[in-house]
């Protein structure tokens, strides 16, 4: 998985050079002066295929945020129009995703709020404050802090976070109530409910999610033997969850199932979102803020990471900070529409990107398809089976959960595997603010502990060359009354004085040694701790007869020691060169 | 300051090695055997000279924990017992301390008990909290965890601790009530209450004020003047507070003082401590966690200090996972005496080194010189004036106050400034506790963002050597189509993604390069998300024609990029070193 990359890293446009301050800000200056009836209707082609897979997907994730279906809908509106006017990806699709859905539900339902009013009104303020903490590091230009959450980290807790949601959504089709935010806890209230299960709901989600599946994996096969076009078949294998949601609306108004106990949709209201302001109370803005955070980083490094996916696929460029702003001004907007936090999402992205979409016009028109859905289909959804949604959500989040990470980590690092591990067994045993904090805490934890603790060498010349090794990996020379040694990590606070207690012993375990050169070439700097166990272990080495130099200290380094005097007050050298120190100490006659 | 070393250290003795395991545990078993009439009178003598500073010193330091003056002595006669079975140390002498003390008033004081008897039960908890998470450190080995201290935090926050404890004690000069758990609160509380300050007091106080420090500087060379020995006129001295205590007594007594105002010390119980259960409440043990942590580690910190400051001196060593066991049963045994949080003190120490201890059997002396005074001496001290204490305590951590760190690490490392002037700041104007998390985090904080901004240097040979330097520092020589880049930090997660994009940019800025060879020198190690961004940077680079290579990887990095594949899928090759890339790949005709 790819993400964030600097903010520094200015935008670069592959079609032609955007110079002014206001392009780069209002990225859609740049693409629509070249607007013209091929990229309209290749966008318009993308914008009505999104718009089919995306009307099931936005009921899906608005039930599964535990939102009424309609925010859903609301939340792939103006959203969509924003991210149009300042994103730099040409296709990203934002809107609801799975995992910020949990995530919501997860933060939500802690809250203990009295109803449904409270709680959609909970969820716009969480998108409100998504958006001010985005638009914030954007202004502040801290996107570089999303760099913190490794990449296994996050394939850990995607992974985790899917396989919740699917245990989480097996309720309905088990037709019975229950929740939980964690994995026992959801096992918990269904175990405990497995009784009231209502069979025609069984069998009406599990054909569902029986045909999905098949449908993702002959139905393209199946379209092109039948004789359809590539691009048709492809477009048609896409909507596999249009049909379902056909097929089963019909089923259950034909044979009146939601008598037999099948929950439906039911009314939701045919009315384009107002502008509404999110309640602002002190208390709950409080309550919200931590996981609001969580939430933006999380939807900012998949935003980022889908964008740079897509865009390294036809040579373009996107610049994360401007995403920051314009995920963060998506969210604000959501917030004001009814809506709830909204990201860019990997699924629907890849269907706009393949369907062959070439500005975020395509997401404008994808916009206008919702609203025009929200008006006149959803009368049409009375009947749609709560099921189905929920089988949709299933074989979606599936696809995200790829336990592979944890091989590749164990074989290759323990410590990333340390991480990965514990976001996964805290997001699926404890929940998922927990599950990312931890792997959050833990990689960097780890870090500072491997820093903390650094590898030094005895080095010695490797034969023939100007070049030093490790004597216990290599064959190298060495001189009795000169010992080398090479510091593997910066100096600093962490480590001072376990390098200072080392390099002591090291020095004075043989009694012959006379010189010790810290070779520097791996210390990229040296704080002022660092700086005062050098000199107190300078201290100690001429109490013991022992003459401290230094060699090959970076530039960088070298002007602090100055500024210092440190290079005045240390009893030996400091040299450029390693191979010269050793040659220059051999000549003095030590030897 | 000096402080903990890693805990792999063996434990080495300069007298005689220590090889049994038993010894090691217990390292009284060690000098106990070689003890004679020497040492008992020197360890005798030092006893004298520490117990009659501690008798004062104990009771003010109870005062200013906010606890019944006989807390201080308890503390002082089981924790020594305690440590001079269990310390490495031959000199320390631990007990109730100023920064420790504060520290416990501070998170006592924010618990709204209700009465003094909770308040001592709660200061019980405090120290079994203490002794439990010290010996749990010893034993699980992480002392090195003192280490994320940096020695600027550390001096930052016991200077403004000084300055708070000054500026607290200042109301009992005054003779003023009022609190306060920072300098506005303090200086607010006395302000308010400057109209009923007791004259009587303030001049008593002042008095003893002046007398001590005038003490401090000119009666050393009064008392050589007037023929006394330079040992004892050094003892004289060191016993300054004590002629303040007898003459403030003295005058108390005689003139009746304490019916003008002055408040005294009372009556103290003139009993030994028994065995005490602290109480244990779920909910104080909660509250008192997070506090008893930062009392612990700093406690731990000065201790270490101190101890091999003093050990240096005489060539001695000290085991620091040791003493960590030794203070933390030394607090477990203050816990159940009565007592309150103890730790190694830098003052007393120094007076127990000087006047010529030779053994911890010095501190078994003193703790019996302690319990003497506590039964026969108290009634005595019914009229010390709790002014006086006050004066002691100032004149006595004024000399912990050490500005000079914020103008050391100004010149010499911004980051090191930050933190330091970061602790101080919220240390006065919020309170202690907060002080060192802030210093903690910051430093953290900021290490954390430097290594995820890395330094890198386009590289070219000092011409006639081996060695590859910046070329913006030095004159060096290049060839066009090969780039050398040298990477000075570990690639992890927090850089990967920057690093990435940085070396892409170099590499296609100009369009001759055909070769990027980057230098590893520096680059300890590489963790998977670094892995995935070379990955991804070696496959960029491969579509732009340039071929990556890497030059001086070290040993323990070479040997997880050989487990997987990474140098097989390079597009380029891996070299010992950068001459022998730059000559291989000169050679090879691209130039």
């Amino acid at each position: 998985m790819h993400s964030p990359s600097q903010p520094r890293q200015g935008h670069k446009d592959a079609d032609k050079p955007c110079c002014s301050r206001m392009a780069k800000i209002l990225p859609i200056i740049g693409w629509a002066r070249t607007y013209n009836g091929a990229t309209l209707s290749a966008d318009l082609i993308a914008a009505v295929i999104v718009t089919i897979m995306l009307i099931p997907q936005s009921l899906a994730y608005a039930l599964l945020a535990g939102l009424p279906a309609e925010a859903g809908l609301y939340a792939s509106i103006a959203p969509l129009v924003v991210y149009a006017v300042f994103g730099t990806s040409r296709t990203l699709a934002v809107g609801p995703v799975a995992v910020v859905s949990l995530m919501t539900a997860a933060s939500l339902g802690a809250l203990d709020l009295p109803d449904t009013a409270s709680y959609v009104a909970a969820a716009m303020l969480l998108a409100l404050l998504s958006g001010v903490f985005l638009t914030s590091l954007s202004l502040l230009r801290l996107g570089f802090l999303a760099n913190f959450l490794s990449h296994p980290v996050i394939s850990g807790f995607i992974s985790a976070s899917g396989l919740l949601i699917a245990t989480g959504q097996l309720r309905h089709i088990l037709g019975v109530s229950g929740g939980g935010h964690n994995l026992p806890e959801m096992l918990g209230s269904m175990a405990a409910q497995v009784g009231a299960m209502n069979i025609t709901t069984v069998m009406l989600g599990g054909g569902a999610i029986a045909f999905l599946f098949w449908a993702r994996k002959w139905l393209l096969q199946l379209l092109l033997r039948l004789g359809f076009s590539k691009a048709l078949a492809a477009a048609l294998t896409k909507a596999g969850p249009v049909f379902a949601v056909i097929a089963t609306t019909a089923a259950t108004y034909a044979l009146g199932l939601d008598k037999d106990g099948v929950k439906i949709v039911g009314n939701v209201p045919n009315l384009l979102p107002g502008f509404n302001m999110p309640s602002l109370d002190r208390e709950l803005i409080m309550q919200l803020l931590a996981p609001a955070a969580l939430i933006s980083i999380i939807g900012f490094v998949e935003t980022v990471s889908v964008a740079q996916t897509l865009a390294a696929r036809r040579r373009q460029q996107i610049d994360p900070n401007q995403e920051l702003l314009a995920l963060g001004t998506a969210n604000l907007s959501a917030a004001f529409t009814g809506g709830y936090p909204v990201t860019g999402g990997f699924a629907r992205s890849i269907v706009n990107f393949d369907a062959g979409a070439q500005t975020p016009a395509a997401g404008l028109f994808t916009a206008l398809g919702i609203a025009l859905a929200t008006v006149f289909l959803m009368p049409m959804l009375y009947f749609l089976p709560k099921a189905t949604l929920s089988a949709t959500i299933i074989v979606a989040v599936l696809s995200l959960v790829d336990f592979s990470v944890l091989k590749r980590t164990w074989s290759y690092s323990k410590a990333d595997f340390a991480a990965v591990s514990t976001t996964m067994l805290v997001t699926l045993l404890v929940g998922v603010e927990q599950g990312i904090s931890a792997g959050l805490l833990i990689s960097l934890g780890l870090y500072l502990y491997r820093t903390s603790r650094p590898h030094i060498a005895v080095v010695g010349k490797v034969p023939g060359t100007e070049h030093y090794r490790n004597v216990k990996r290599h064959e190298v020379e060495t001189q009795r009354e000169l010992l080398s040694i090479r510091i593997d990590e910066s100096l600093y606070f962490a480590n001072a004085r376990v390098l200072e207690s080392e390099i002591y012993r090291l020095a004075t375990e043989n009694s012959e040694t006379r010189h010790v050169i810290l070779q520097c070439s791996a210390v990229n700097f040296i704080d002022a701790s660092a700086l005062e166990s050098l000199e107190a272990l300078d201290h100690r080495l001429k109490d013991a007869g022992i003459v401290l130099h230094l060699s090959e200290v970076k530039g960088p380094v070298m002007d602090r020691l100055e500024k210092n005097n440190f290079s005045n007050d240390l009893s030996g050298e400091i040299f450029l060169s390693h191979h010269q120190a050793i040659c220059t100490l051999s000549l003095s006659g030590v030897a």
